[in-house]
């Protein structure tokens, strides 16, 4: 029988090592870290630690492996899949990261910033802009989340097209290891090709392996140029010619291309305040189109008017406006990031992060369509996202005036049917969120076994004793 | 005593697999396979094998985890670490990947083609210009090299500054593991979370953790705009600061900066058929820029004139040439292509590959040369490379009349001073090659114990048994 209690000789000297200020025993304290965003999952702890330093992460994973203690990291608890929950009815120990916030150093010259896990996202990228320099991670909760658990997730967000993943924005890692020995592999080097690529599997791998105490990460030149164009099309397909089109003329200019639907605008100008739709007419489908040059910013404006002149010209594009100020900029961003918060007051959602290649984007979105109408009529389908990376938040609201938990129950079955044609399209299950609780058990059943065995032996030999977040990504246990 | 035979039986059965012609073990006929480009490893081999299909790799790797024989995963065998190049006095058996040649899938829109992993790097590149694409990847040995062997080693080339190594060109992999076991990774999604990163593993391994069979490859679009120019500078000093302007001038469209030495310009212009130097007088150092536009050929022109105006008016560049011909632009390249070639005639080479972060090359140069000639007098300093991506080729050229062995015996003593500066730096010893046989018991002198210890782990979670390529980057056994 598992029990959600330690040793009161446990907890001291679990404590003694973060000092008793940091080490958070009562309910209403722990409680913060026992849920995340969605509030599907509600995990137990005995104990929430705060280390304040490496040497005590150390200390913590030391002591964790000696007394068989499982440890879950948290950064700023914004993650989706609660990978970063401790299980329910268990002793799991959460690890927060966030006392770890120190920016360790800036270098404009060779293009990096070091920076402690637990340091807020917008707070790096404040750090970058304050040396002229663009860390290009961006994503909607920013002001929370933490690097280190953008890392262990590999996070996306709106800069992927030019960017890359978080995983592309690292160049380094420190981590701790279960047994608490520290691995230092802080490089800034674009080229280090020495034996196996340890930081890529610590990245992604939600905390499974060990925990990300730091990270040396990539800086970019800020643009000289950036404009961002709200377009109105007719269907997917059109969406996916623009696009096309976008990535041939614009090249690594092209900094994002996000798809909307005509029900995820109306859902934002209805809720979200402030949000209104930039075009006269009404469209299908959406387009926001941004780039960014170097060179100046007349190179920017030219190559947007130039693809919108061009497409308009062949039909591609209904109608479009190019934000003419930073604030116009924001608010065509704005509304692409309200997508999401609009869908709650419309009642239930249930969400899917998938992704397929590009070019099937416009086939998986019809068969999904009908298949999700089919099973439950009268569902709305508010389907948006980075359309550039092949990326979908396939995220469907409940029928008017149906039972928001009665639709919610039908979560799993809806994924099964939708994760289905993702699958027959080549895809993935999870394009940005990961894994985590919410779908360990779906990876185990899409992935082919020597797949798993592969994550599995890798887990064995990285954490034998099974201390390092049980249970998430894979099952814990034979 | 280790034996150099494999059992007749054996030998028979491993040539069921492929057919009898596809078994070589004459030793005119598996003397191309022993030996790599500069000389420095001659192997030994009872047999080559060369399958012609994933089924038939599957089945050779099945067999040898049943006998415990050791196989070596070879492609064009242009590797500089000896990495493809079985062991000598052993019974290794090497895996050629030739007949694995096909080019299995080219997809415009999905900017993806689906490769052999014995498809030679030019005929890729050949593949997608035939569909108005770039794959990027680009090295000297681009004619006879091949894309499985590119992945193992996660290769380089010219091309990383703006699209990073194979390993950032690479969407998917199919990879058949030491037991004959398919894992089919050829997926080809620009997003996926879905559990530990198992392809990035695969690559940089150099066939030890599995034999790659084919991959799914990124496409780009083919750039508009491509300008080369050739700058003479004072010192390396300057290139840094032309380099940083570049970077922030030009982005994402610096496709290329390389830096050359005035000695090696003397050579290639001595040695090399029709290599010229493009400026009439002389000076210390010298950089190639390439930039590459997406939106149109003005527009590169425009950047690389404005970049090297505003250059010269700040005394960073003394004088430049733009080329102004496809052949033109070709003679610049080659000229920085032959700087390794040219070295030949002046007698032995001792060479390094090795990063450091960008902004620390002028400071370790000068390190390095006052440590080399303070040891070898007349030691005559040949150092270029990619400096946008920290990767300096350091090779020394020996002094004038001097003895050519009495020089390169001095090989491991000049890396080991070399290598010791490259570390105070927080560098790498390896940015592109590799490990292999090389560099193999530096590796485990250089890197922190915990490091080689996961490494080591991970290698027994993959190849219990030992059989792929051992000895190579970590010794086998205990």
């Amino acid at each position: 029988m598992p029990t959600t209690a330690l040793s009161p000789d446990l907890v001291s000297r679990f404590a003694a090592i973060t000092g008793e200020a940091h080490a958070l025993t009562d309910a209403a304290a722990v409680s913060p870290y026992l849920v995340e965003s969605r509030g599907l999952y509600h995990g137990t702890t005995p104990l929430v630690l705060r280390p304040g330093s490496v040497a005590e992460v150390s200390e913590i994973l030391r002591l964790a492996s000696e007394t068989k203690t499982a440890i879950v990291p948290q950064g700023g608890n914004t993650g989706h899949v609660a990978g970063q929950i401790p299980r329910e009815g268990r002793a799991d120990v959460v690890l927060s990261l966030s006392r770890l916030n120190r920016i360790r150093d800036v270098d404009p010259v060779g293009n990096v910033i070091v920076a402690d896990a637990g340091c807020v996202l917008a707070n790096i990228q404040e750090a970058a802009e304050a040396v002229d320099r663009l860390f290009p991670l961006s994503l909607g909760s920013e002001g929370s989340c933490q690097i280190g658990g953008n890392l262990s997730s590999n996070a996306g967000g709106t800069a992927v097209l030019a960017y890359g993943n978080a995983r592309q924005l690292c160049l380094g890692l420190e981590v701790v290891l279960p047994t608490g020995e520290i691995w230092d592999g802080l490089r800034r080097l674009k080229k280090d090709n020495t034996g196996y690529d340890l930081r890529d599997l610590f990245i992604g791998a939600e905390g499974t392996l060990g925990v990300i105490t730091g990270a040396v990460l990539k800086l970019v030149p800020r643009p000289a140029g950036h404009e961002v164009a709200f377009a109105g099309l007719r269907s997917v397909a059109d969406a996916l010619s623009l696009f096309d089109k976008a990535s041939q003329r614009c090249g690594a200019a092209l900094t994002g291309f996000e798809l909307m639907p005509r029900i995820g605008v109306d859902f934002t100008t209805r809720h979200i305040p402030g949000v209104r739709d930039p075009l006269s007419a009404r469209y299908e489908w959406y387009a926001l189109i941004d780039v960014s040059t170097s060179d100046s910013p007349e190179s920017a404006r030219r190559m947007v008017e130039t693809l919108l002149a061009e497409a308009i010209g062949q039909d591609l594009v209904q109608d479009a406006v190019i934000a003419t100020s930073e604030e116009q900029r924001r608010a065509l961003w704005h509304m692409r990031e309200s997508m999401s918060p609009a869908q709650k007051p419309e009642g239930g959602s249930i969400k899917h992060d998938v992704s397929v290649p590009v070019s099937s984007i416009p086939a998986f979105m019809a068969e999904a369509d009908a298949a999700v109408t089919a099973l439950i009529p009268g569902a709305r389908i508010c389907s948006f996202g980075h359309m550039g990376d092949g990326n979908i938040h396939y995220n469907i609201s409940q029928p008017v005036g149906a039972d928001k938990q009665a639709f919610l129950d039908r979560w799993r079955e809806v994924n099964a049917i939708v994760h289905a044609i993702v699958l027959r399209f080549g895809g993935s299950i999870s394009a940005e969120h990961g894994i985590g609780q919410l779908k360990r058990d779906e990876l185990a059943e899409v992935r082919a076994p020597i797949e798993i065995d592969l994550m599995r032996r890798i887990k064995l030999a990285f954490d034998p004793a099974g201390i390092m977040n049980p249970d998430k990504v894979l099952r814990a246990g034979p």
